[in-house]
């Protein structure tokens, strides 16, 4: 597992400092802005997604700068998404990894206006040609990503999850909530390599797979961490869920039953990659990895 | 001017097919969501936007079916952003098209998210094969749309407007917002037709002229608007800016000179059209109209 740590680790350095080139500071009347789209997305985070989006880039041999571009692009989505997330009339949390939520810090308008302009800068992150010399891929990449992002994905996934605060829902619609949530978005970034690289069908679907597991059995490890997690760690409010009356996988399963489905689904997720050989090890660990993580 | 209203109205009646199209009402859990984008999108509207597309598109003799997809496309991303300026923390606005706004309707998250999706959408629509066989010109119309809205665009713009209601600006700070807030997306709507038509440069160049001085001309209309116009024909509240001790056009230049610098950019706006001859003759009547109406 060390190995992959120190994996993840200088991937995000990297991650960072494409994000900080792409973000630059502003010093005109809309300073404030940057300001605020740089605190949010800088200084922070496993970048977890773009990791997955550099590891499947490298069983494609594609280039590793535009796919850290592209591991770039769905940070700002996944910031921006944290951002409006954390807002009073959303899930009302004050704290995101270890610091004040973008409202707080700011306020709530610069805060909206701060993911707005995150979800366009990934867009046109991934629309600029130093992402990709294809144009097909380009538009293939804000195609997938547009999808994943939408109304039909993570966005829906979040209406679904803020309705479920107001009834009890059972585990088939979790499982659809938090495919929406977090599976497509997660999807997105381990099938960009077969974008990127022209994958075949068989390697496409083998991705997919793997990440539709990965994100079920990481967010049954996010319900743990907020049921039992220390906010120390996990560097925001826990035990909110079991504080709005809301269902998620671990009131419903209970913490033990929660705990053996998460290693479930991650074997699983590492077994859809069995193809590629040992060329996904990372990958592979990556879902044992999430099972584990303390925040 | 009756044509022109007549060829206004009739895009929007097509526009508004095609937008109903691409947002289905969705069935299942996320129904909500869907519920108020269409809530918010269908129904009204002049669809100037998408109707400055569908003219730049045949200056280039683009298939009307893409020009509408494009426009309808760039009408949700301007839904969305009405939805969002009329949040509580941001314009306060509950009254949009004479009809509650849309976290009236429903509530506050629910608007943040149906903005969210409404941008995503308008991505995915922007990159989808149906939209442009030529994939070239699909990562275009992304990449000229994700600059035209993001943070050094429009929502840039709606940031310094926010603020501009704490301090007094000059004219040229008041230029240099709307240029980004409203110009870049007039700028966008404009050019498309050079896009999708792989036009050249110069009729890209007169493309733009014209629409950063519609832009302006367009703006200032608006100001005039909410500093004398009547709710019951804006559909929206007026007075809202001298409320607020904003600083705009007219409360900068006077009602009198405001209007007519508006007209001074609405020729200025059509005489940039002169390279296309007569078949620019409705974008050049746009110009007038923009300046003349009365919601």
């Amino acid at each position: 597992m060390t190995e992959l740590k120190d994996a993840i680790a200088s991937c995000a350095r990297e991650v960072e400092r494409v994000m900080e080139f792409l973000l630059p500071e502003a010093d005109d009347a809309e300073a404030r802005l940057f300001e605020a789209m740089r605190y949010s997305c800088l200084g922070g985070g496993k970048r977890l997604r773009p990791f997955i989006v550099v590891e499947s880039c490298k069983l494609f041999a594609v280039d590793p700068r535009c796919a850290y571009r592209v591991g770039a692009a769905l940070e700002f989505m996944h910031c921006y998404s944290l951002i409006h997330d954390d807002l009073p009339a959303m899930d009302d949390s004050d704290l995101r990894r270890g610091r004040p939520s973008c409202h707080k810090k700011f306020d709530e308008a610069t805060a909206i206006l701060a993911g707005d302009a995150l979800q366009a800068l990934a867009f046109e992150v991934l629309s600029a040609e130093e992402t990709s010399s294809d144009a097909w891929v380009r538009a293939q990449l804000v195609a997938g990503l547009a999808r994943a992002a939408g109304g039909t994905g993570m966005v829906g996934g979040q209406m679904i999850d803020l309705l479920a605060e107001e009834k009890e829902i059972d585990i088939g619609a979790i499982t659809r909530l938090q495919r929406m949530k977090t599976g497509e978005i997660f999807a997105f970034a381990a099938t960009s390599g077969a974008i990127m690289g022209h994958g075949s069908k068989r390697h496409t679907h083998a991705l997919h797979s793997f990440a539709q597991e990965l994100g079920l059995a990481f967010q049954i490890a996010d319900d743990l961490l907020d049921f039992e997690g220390d906010s120390n760690t996990t560097g925001k409010p826990v035990g909110q869920d079991v504080a709005a009356g809301k269902s998620t996988f671990v009131s419903i399963l209970g913490p033990e039953r929660a705990r053996s489905q998460a290693k479930l689904l991650a074997d699983q997720a590492a077994r859809a990659l069995d193809l590629f050989g040992e060329r996904a090890d990372l990958l592979k660990q990556v879902a044992a990895y999430v099972v584990d993580r303390t925040h």
